[in-house]
């Protein structure tokens, strides 16, 4: 145990307060009727970072909930850290599921339940105690910037102005999202590329009223049966997309590099037990581990037509739609495949249907550089404290705001994640472990040192 | 004009007054808190029959409304007629689409406009008044017997049970009912066949929960994805039915009947630009007429699944469901298709989901024998009345309880009826034309005349 071990050990209680702290107010904001609580998490960091000694520390205004700015540049000619998360929380409904209310944080069992807990508090302020620490030691090794929004939660739909707005006080060389989940407490992982997101929704219309099905039904076609016709042919047998050029830019792995992706445990009947699936499923001649980190893949999220009640009703509705989308892998590009796509069901729409689609937000995928200082750093910390080589990991999900903030601020970011898929994040009783915070804390403190090394 | 004609002018004040009382009472026989209106409709009825001079009129019991019975028997030598009708009417919903009250009749524009004018209070009034008149002249033609229930809006769900418990009193040398539409005004026609029913709801289930499709997108099957699949191997691309068996009972009409079933007023374009559909479109090698009158037809009547509110959510559901029904032609049988369907459902489901089919209630395809003695008496009505010999009309629609009546009671079957597709049964402002009624009840005259001749 280094110095740094036995600091965390002994300041735990008093930053587990800290935290609980913040944890009990109801930043949901999602819900208008949170925002003075939403604005009052805000400023219960930006009191907590002034107090830790960063020479400043601002509220910028959105359109939307305001970005918390903090920085301590102890040196200019020293590396500068940019540390990004949220203070925002997801609603915490269906409430009766809670063990114990969502906004009154409780230990039980080694882990920590309270919305936000994991997503995202919980993570983020393991940055602020690791400066507070290292601060009141006189051993911050790198200048810190903490961009902290509050609309993560809500599609980040203001960040992007605030951004472009505030470039020049973001600039940095590194940065650092702790928004991410490990492979297993014993399995310490290193996210090093994200999806990106593609989401559209479609609508088919075949007449100007609902139908009797008995009066109709055979002389005309059916919007719900079109509409799956169209479905079905976005997939071949093998699982493989059948869009033309929807696999142009996706980057194809050698041999060595999917030998390296699948180097770590994975078992497929485990995997399909745990969530009640018969069996796993997917692209030809890839793994699951594949298929969910370097493969695209694309799903229908919902699907809506006619009746849908109780018993029997005769009815050719007059509409039907579906909500689609595709993850997106490195380096496909979100705009040219909602546009692909769009154009491929307009060939495949009967003529007999009238199609409309509309496109949601998306997101680019996102790839570390694992050739990187920040990442090296980041391999090291992970080393020292949880005493195993941190495994790559490509997941599945999408983080709309990394691809921006690489683009925009640094090539260089980092996710470094200690949170497990098991915390249920974004559902009742959202939890965090204990000995996570205090090895996440105890990692956080070695990557700063390591990035703070010339 | 001859002397009923004459007759029918004089009364048809009277007789508009009468039927106007009993279409005020609200019969709604799917809501329970009309149950005491319903019952007073069929009371309403049982007074107007037994002022009118029937023998014996009663209310029979049932586990739902009753069904009312009655008879004249005038001469048991005399060929047998039992009309077929019913007393309860739709709820009126949406209320604020009507022009005037549904339930405060009123004629405008020549049209009686009431819930139940047409359907079927309307047209079943018209034998209730063809029996008045003729028993006041001492002129009744043959023996008659009402049979008129209160739940045809609702299933018809136990007269079967009546209908099995009161045999005897039923027996008939034909039936007549009178509750379906007349091709046009200028186009009188004779329904000769019904098609038949099978409905059954589907749901393949993949997980036992919802999952974050970016979290196991990819790697596992999609139940929507899957069902859409389903569905779209249900038909070719001719517009088939490709499920194994399913024609195997289906009669094939020759040239001859084809060319019959064709030689009337058809026109493909202005039929889609009524419904506002770009086109039409059905099974290859048959006509709009054909399509739906002698061919069975699948369509999916409602479809649900996954995410269906505003905006974009990225989720995998754990289900998928829809319900899916058939139009059936003789002979046709429903127990069978429903079986037939459900075997194959069961065969392309993939090996990733769960299945499960659950049949709604059915109803067998009716075809009328167009060489018996009712069928020949309603043609000879028909041209006497409206000077033109009857289009047969074989309906895409179906009316369940005809199929069990016609096995139970008598295999001579006359569809007599006066309504308009136009009419407007089942939604707001539905109507009856005045001169519908009045050549209606003079055609239900001649028909009786006809059929009681020796």
């Amino acid at each position: 145990m280094n110095d740094w071990s036995a600091l965390v050990a002994q300041k735990q209680d008093d930053l587990l307060a800290q935290l609980f702290a913040w944890l009990r107010i109801p930043s949901i904001s999602a819900d208008p009727v949170y925002n003075q609580d939403t604005l009052y998490a805000a400023e219960w960091l930006q009191g907590t970072l002034l107090k830790a000694g960063v020479d400043r520390c601002e509220l910028w205004p959105s359109k939307g909930h305001p970005v918390m700015f903090a920085e301590k540049i102890i040196d200019p000619s020293l590396p500068t850290l940019l540390v990004y998360g949220h203070y925002d929380v997801q609603p915490p409904d269906p409430l009766d599921l809670w063990t114990t209310p969502a906004f009154e944080p409780q230990i039980r069992d080694g882990k920590i339940y309270a919305r936000g807990s994991c997503d995202d508090k919980g993570q983020t302020f393991l940055h602020v105690a690791a400066f507070a620490l290292l601060q009141e030691k006189g051993a911050l090794p790198c200048n810190l910037k903490f961009l902290i929004e509050g609309e993560e939660e809500i599609g980040s739909a203001h960040l992007g102005e605030v951004i472009a707005d505030y470039k020049k006080q973001l600039s940095c060389d590194a940065i650092v999202i702790s928004d991410t989940s490990m492979l297993g407490t014993d399995k310490p992982s290193l996210t090093v590329a994200l999806r990106g997101l593609a989401y559209l929704e479609v609508t088919v219309k075949g007449f100007n009223r609902d139908l009797h099905s008995g009066v109709y039904g055979g002389a005309v076609d059916n919007p719900i049966n079109a509409l799956c016709g169209m479905i079905a042919r976005l997939k071949d047998e093998n699982g493989h997309i059948t869009i033309p050029g929807f696999y142009d830019k996706v980057v194809v792995h050698d041999d060595a590099s999917r030998a390296t992706l699948n180097n770590r445990p994975s078992d497929d009947k485990s995997y399909a037990a745990e969530i009640g699936a018969k069996q796993v499923y997917g692209e030809k001649d890839f793994t699951t581990i594949e298929r969910i980190g370097i493969r695209p893949c694309l799903d229908v999220n919902g699907i809506w037509g006619g009746y849908t009640g109780a018993g029997a009703k005769t009815v050719l509705p007059a509409e039907a739609h579906a909500k689609i989308s595709m993850r997106l892998v490195p380096y496909q590009d979100y705009h040219q495949v909602t546009q692909l796509i769009t154009d491929y069901l307009h060939k495949i729409c009967p003529p007999t249907m009238q199609l409309t689609v509309n496109p949601h937000h998306g997101g680019e995928p996102v790839l570390t550089n694992v050739n990187g200082k920040a990442y090296g750093a980041a391999v090291t910390a992970f080393k020292t404290v949880w005493g195993k080589e941190p495994i790559p990991s490509y997941e599945g999900a999408s983080i709309p705001i990394a691809a921006l903030l690489r683009r925009e601020l640094s090539p260089e970011l980092v996710f470094l994640g200690f949170g497990l898929d098991s915390d249920a994040i974004h559902s009742p009783n959202e939890h965090f472990r204990v000995d996570h915070f205090t090895k996440g804390l105890e990692t956080v403190i070695q990557f700063y040192q390591e990035f703070g090394k010339k």
